[in-house]
C-alpha cells in the first residue's frame, strides 16, 4: 500500500474510531453512538477514498454487521430498498438511450433546436424541468430516468466523454441538470415524493394548513431566481471549454439525416420513455410507486429486446450506485431510527431556546443547521421525518410565524439536495456517470447551496413579506 | 421474435393466466391467489426460458409490483436478503480463489494426494462435506463458500470450463459438490440453518422434544448410504469424460514446483478462508451470522487488494444469481406470508385425514407431498416455517409415531434441496458456474431425490426400527 492510501486510512479510521471511544451521551444507546462513528468515518471514506466508495460502503456495513451494531437485516436493507432500485432501473434506462441510438436522435434534435451555446442547452434543462416538475413527484425519476439519459446524450453528442474530454460540456451539462432538480425539489408540494409528509407534519407540529397553493406561491420567486442562477452559476465555477457552437446546428442537421428514420428499437424504447413519462406523471393518481413504473420499462426492453440479459449484469454503474448509495441508505436509515437524529435535534433546539435570541435570528440560525445536515443524510424524505416536526416547533416557539416556518422548512429540506452526490436519489445517477470527480462536486455544490441559501434569504423573505407570509 | 421463443412465451403466459382466471378458492384472498399465478408461471419461465432466468424473475416482480399483488418492499425484500447476499459473496471469494492461484494451488495439492479418478475426488468432497457440516449450520456457507470454490478450482486444473470442456468433469464434480451439501443437510440438527426451528415447531406440534443425538442416531445410516450413493449415481447419471487419470499425481507435482512459494495475496486469502471456516463454525457460539463472516471475508480481499472494485462490480454470475433467486425469495417469501402455503397444506392434510388410511400409508403420502412440493421453495427454512407443524401435526393424528414422525419431516426438510438449482442457498452458486444445463440440473436432481426417498423409506425404516423410534 502506497504512502498516501495509508495516510487516508489513518484519517478515516481515526476519526471513527475517536467518535466511537468517547464516553456514549446521556440520552443515547451505546449502538446509536457506535453507529455515528461509523457513518462518519463512512462520510470521510467517501471524501478520502482510501478504496473505491463502494468498497468503503461495504467495509462500513460489514463492521456493523459483524460487531452487532446493527441487524444483518438493517444492514442489507438498503439494497432492497425501492429509491436504490429506481436508481439501478435509471442506469438500465440510460443504457438504453445509448445502445439503440434513441439519445444520440433526441440530442441532435434539441441541437438543432436551440444549440446555441452550452448556456442556452443548460437553460433548456432547466425549463424542461421545471415545466415536468410540478406533475412528476418522484425526483429520482424525473432526474434520473427522464433527464439524465438525454443530458447524456447531448455530452456524448458533443463527444464530450468522462475522462479528457468531460470538461469541453459533459462536466457542466450533468451538474445543470443535477441542480435544476435539486431546485425544482423546493418549488412544488408535488415536485418531490416526500413533500407532502411536511403537511401532515405541519398541522402536528406547528398547527397550520399547507396547501399546495401556498407552497407553490411562496416558492415561485424565490425557486424560479434559483433556477435561472443555475446555469450562470456553473458557467463561471465550472466552465465548459466548449461555450459558443455555432457549427452546432448544421452538424445536427446532417448528422440527423446520416441516422436516417428510426430503428425497430428506438421506436420501442421511444414509447416506453413516453409511457414512464406519462405514468409518473399520473402516479399520485394511480397509486403506482416510481419504482414499479421503472421496473416496467426495463421489463419491456428485456421482453423487446432491446436491451438483453448481458446488457443488464455488465452495467457497472448501476451496481457501484447500489452498493454505495445502498450502503448510505442502510446506514442513514439506522441511525434515524436509532435515535440519534432526534437526540441531535433535541440538543440543538434547547441550545437555541436558551439562548433567547430574536424570532429572525432563530429562525436563520435553525434554518443554516438544518439545511447544512444535509451531509449526513441520503434521502430528503427521510430528513424530513426525522428534522422538520422538531426544527419547525423550535422556530414557532421562538415566535417565528407558524405558516412561513412550515413552508419554509418543507422547501430548506430540498435546498441543499444540492451539497452532495448523494443528497438525493438523481445525485447518484448524474455523478455516477464518471463526468465530475467527487471533489468538484462538493465543492460546486457548497457553492450551489449556499448561493440557493442566500436567494431564499433575501429575495425569498423580501417576496415572503410582499406575499403576506408575516 | 423467432418461432420457438414465441411457443416458450405462450406456455408461461397462458399457465400464469389459466390459473389467474380461475375463481379464487374460498379461504384465500386474490392477492395470494395472483400471486400463485405469477409464482407457477415464474417457475415455467425459468424451465423453458423464453429470456434468461434472471429477465424472467424481474419481469415476475415487476408484474406483481405494478399490479400492486405486492408491495413494492415485499417486491424488492430479496434483494435485501442475508442468504442472497451470502450467495453474492460466495461469487466474489471464489473470484478470489481463481485470481490469486490459491485455488489452482489447493487443487494440484488434493490432486496430488488422492487424484486416481474423478470418483475418488467426488468421494474426497463428500467426506470432507460430512466433517465440516456438523459445526457449520449455513449449508450456504459451506457449499457456495467452502466447497465450491474449490471444486470450481479443481475443474480449472482439469482444463474442464463452461462449455465444450464442461463434460471432462466439470459437470460431475459440480453435481457431486452440490449434492453432498443437500445430504449432509439433512444429517445432523446442526448442518442446515433452519433445522433447530423444528425442535420448537416439533414440541408445539407434536408434543415431543428432538435432540441433536436423537436426530444424528436416526440419520447416521440412511445418511451416510445417501452420501455414498451420489459420486456413483452421478456417475452413471452424469458420467465424466475423465474417468481415471493416471498422470494427474506427477502432472499436479510439476504444477506446483512451476507455481513456486506461495504469494502475498495467496497468504492472505488463506488466512481469508481458515478464518471464515472458523468463525462459521463457531457462529453458533459467538452468535455471528453466517452473512456478516462472509461479508469480513470480503472486506478484507478489498482491504488488501487481492481483489479490487472492479472485480467486484464485474462479477456478473453474482449478479445473475441475486436477481433469479433475490426474484425467486421474494416471490417464495410472500407466497407463504400470504397464507397460500397453510391453506394449501391444511386442504392436502383434511383430504388425507379424510381417506382413512393406515398410518403408514397416510405417513408415507403425506411426506412424498412434502418432500416434492420443495419445487415451489427457495430456502428449506422458509419451508419448515410454513409446513412443517401441519404436516406433523396431521401425520400424528393419522396414528403414526410422534417422534419418528419429527425426525423424519426435519430430516425430509432438507431431502429434496436436490430437486432445483434454487433448492438451498448453495445451489444457485454451483449452477451459476455455468457447467450444468438447467435441464441436466433438473433431471438428475429428480434421480437423485427420488433414489434418496427410496433410500430413506427402506434403509431409514429399517433402521428406525432397530434404533426403536417406532
Amino acid at each position: 500500500m502506497d504512502k498516501v492510501a495509508l495516510k487516508k486510512w489513518a484519517i478515516v479510521l481515526a476519526l471513527g474510531a475517536i467518535i466511537w471511544l468517547i464516553p456514549v451521551p446521556a440520552g443515547l444507546t451505546p449502538a446509536a453512538w457506535h453507529l455515528f462513528a461509523v457513518f462518519v468515518a463512512t462520510i470521510a471514506g467517501f471524501i478520502l477514498q482510501p478504496i473505491p466508495m463502494g468498497a468503503v460502503a461495504f467495509l462500513a456495513l460489514t463492521i456493523c454487521a459483524f460487531f452487532g451494531i446493527l441487524k444483518t437485516k438493517d444492514v442489507l436493507m438498503g439494497f432492497g430498498s425501492g429509491t436504490i432500485w429506481l436508481i439501478v432501473c435509471a442506469f438500465f434506462l440510460s443504457r438504453g438511450f445509448i445502445k439503440t441510438g434513441l439519445g444520440r436522435r433526441i440530442a441532435y434534435c434539441i441541437i438543432r433546436a436551440i444549440g446555441k451555446s452550452s448556456m442556452s442547452l443548460g437553460y433548456s434543462i432547466c425549463l424542461a424541468e421545471l415545466i415536468v416538475s410540478p406533475a412528476m413527484p418522484s425526483a429520482t425519476a424525473r432526474g434520473g430516468g427522464v433527464f439524465y439519459p438525454i443530458v447524456q446524450s447531448l455530452c456524448n453528442a458533443f463527444d464530450s466523454t468522462p475522462g479528457a474530454s468531460a470538461g469541453r460540456i459533459g462536466k457542466y451539462l450533468m451538474q445543470v441538470g443535477f441542480h435544476a432538480d435539486a431546485v425544482t425539489c423546493t418549488m412544488f408540494l408535488t415536485s418531490m415524493a416526500g413533500n407532502p409528509l411536511c403537511v401532515g407534519l405541519a398541522a402536528s407540529a406547528a398547527g397550520v394548513e399547507l396547501t399546495w397553493m401556498e407552497w407553490a406561491a411562496a416558492a415561485i420567486v424565490p425557486g424560479l431566481v434559483c433556477l435561472f442562477l443555475v446555469p450562470i452559476i456553473l458557467l463561471k465555477i465550472a466552465p465548459p471549454e466548449l461555450k459558443q457552437m455555432p457549427d452546432a446546428k448544421s452538424v445536427a442537421v446532417a448528422e440527423l439525416a446520416k441516422m436516417g428514420p428510426m430503428s425497430k428499437d428506438e421506436k420501442v424504447l421511444a414509447f416506453v420513455f413516453v409511457m414512464c413519462l406519462i405514468l409518473w406523471a399520473t402516479g399520485s393518481l394511480t397509486k403506482i410507486g416510481a419504482t414499479p413504473i421503472a421496473m416496467l420499462a426495463v421489463s419491456i426492453m428485456l421482453i423487446s429486446k432491446v436491451l438483453v440479459w448481458k446488457d443488464i449484469l455488465s452495467e457497472k454503474g448501476a451496481w457501484d450506485a447500489m452498493f454505495w448509495m445502498g450502503g448510505l441508505m442502510s446506514l442513514a436509515t439506522a441511525l434515524a431510527k436509532s435515535g440519534f437524529i432526534k437526540w441531535a435535534a433535541a440538543g440543538i433546539a434547547s441550545g437555541i431556546s436558551a439562548a433567547h435570541m430574536s424570532w429572525f435570528v432563530s429562525f436563520a440560525v435553525i434554518a443554516l443547521i438544518y439545511i447544512y445536515s444535509h451531509y449526513c443524510f441520503a434521502s430528503v424524505t427521510a430528513r424530513i421525518s426525522a428534522m422538520y416536526a422538531a426544527f419547525v416547533a423550535v422556530a414557532v416557539a421562538c415566535g417565528a410565524p407558524a405558516l412561513m416556518v412550515a413552508v419554509a422548512f418543507g422547501i430548506f429540506a430540498n435546498l441543499p439536495i444540492s451539497l452532495t452526490h448523494y443528497g438525493n436519489g438523481a445525485a447518484p445517477v448524474y455523478f455516477g456517470a464518471g463526468y465530475v470527480s467527487q471533489g468538484e462536486w462538493w465543492r460546486n455544490g457548497f457553492v450551489i447551496t449556499t448561493i440557493n441559501t442566500i436567494v431564499w434569504f433575501t429575495v425569498g423573505f423580501a417576496w415572503w413579506k410582499v406575499i403576506g407570509l408575516f
